[in-house]
């Protein structure tokens, strides 16, 4: 399946290691990593699956798909700057929140809203968001719900 | 200015009668009310801006201005689906936030995106929120803030 | 009703003189306009418009309602970019391309998709599209056609 | 490089076999064909692509994956409806036009809004648009502009 893994773009090293741990079970799982394609999360995430061997695909805010981080196999412009947050959602089975601002409060927002169960790690604590431990929980707990 | 009204299609009567108070509140001010353009929140509050005379905007998902409420002055159709909710904030120089679920809770993370003030009245409880008791206590917020 | 004018923002003299006669004559049958919010044949179509006493709306790429022309009565941010064209189509009736290049020839091929009538002053010939020689006849095609 | 192929979806046998012979060459000379994941000329272009072994992007109107046709390899859901015309364009190197209607009048302004080299087969003749007489043609003009 794909899993989204969603979380914001300055992050300290610390959550960056904890995006890069998930992005690698999630793809040694045999899953795709969806993300918004730039950095911070986004990145380790798909670096993480990367080196786990894994797929990765980034949907970008602005239409160039040269802005995409270096881990993603398939970058996809979308020119519609916060509204693709809408499409990183809509693209995942599941979604995996790590840390992050406003905009992944908004993606939690349309995670409720497009049905998709959605796992937390040190992120917003709202209903309808299962709040974990550890990178695999998260990835066991929207393998279980999917 | 204009002030964003967001919050659910479904809702009690209660908050019905909120969202046409706070929608009278703002419009008896002198400012715009947009929203999303359908019923519940949306409607209650641009019934509420009508009856004391003010305007309304209603940003629609959908791709048929028809689709609106009757209380909305200038429908705008998007065609975005729940991708309109970024220019249902952006269109407001603040954000009041009522009741509401997913769809509300990704506008609020947009709200912060958008560095808008926004006040809350029963709504999601997140950092950045205002949290008020009255709709005058939400009008009189989003006023001090812009 | 609403008509969408379209056109470039790059114009000579003499096609900003024929948008302006164009949005004067839409408002003085009493309806709004509906454009893309910048220069060229916008601005020149909302300014003959106010001239008239007329309405209008701008529906912008950006997502700052201030990058509207100071002829635009109801500015709408999108942050969609080129996106955006699909909604200036949309929320008009009927539509008058002036002039113009791609982002012009995309709205008309969009006119086609939602079955809006629309005329053509100077603009792509293509099928569909109602090749007229003034402004007032382009006005007489889509009030006969809505 | 990615090659945007655009094209109606009601169309005719000889049209699907133009779609399909024009997916197997770009296919073949090792690019990847971009579309708009539905049924006509995308859906030909796919399984052309895939006869020869190739890869290929759907970026769809509707909010669902499931809506692609059976030779996507990597669905995407805009929930976008017309407005994803943007994004099929945005998302390739260059753009080869096949038959068509309305859409693909708009996605040929796109074309040249964004600056992509575009080649024609049997669809709308303007400015721009390099019309060619067999698939090759095609591939071979956009590969040359690229």
């Amino acid at each position: 399946m794909r899993v989204s893994i969603i979380g914001g773009s300055s992050v300290t090293d610390t959550v960056r290691e904890t995006a890069a741990a998930t992005g690698r079970i999630v793809a040694q799982r045999g899953h795709t990593v969806v993300c918004g394609g730039l950095g911070g999360v986004m990145e380790s995430a798909c670096r993480g699956a990367k080196a786990a061997g894994g797929e990765t695909i980034g949907i970008l805010p602005t239409d160039r798909r040269a802005d995409a981080n270096e881990y993603v196999d398939t970058p996809i412009a979308t020119g519609l700057g916060h509204g693709r947050n809408a499409l990183v959602v809509m693209n995942g089975d599941a979604v995996i929140a790590i840390d992050g601002a406003g905009g992944t409060l908004s993606e939690i927002g349309l995670s409720l809203v497009y049905d998709r169960p959605i796992a937390g790690l040190g992120t917003h604590e709202v209903d309808g968001i299962e709040a974990c431990e550890t990178p695999e929980e998260t990835v066991k707990y929207v393998e279980t719900e999917s």
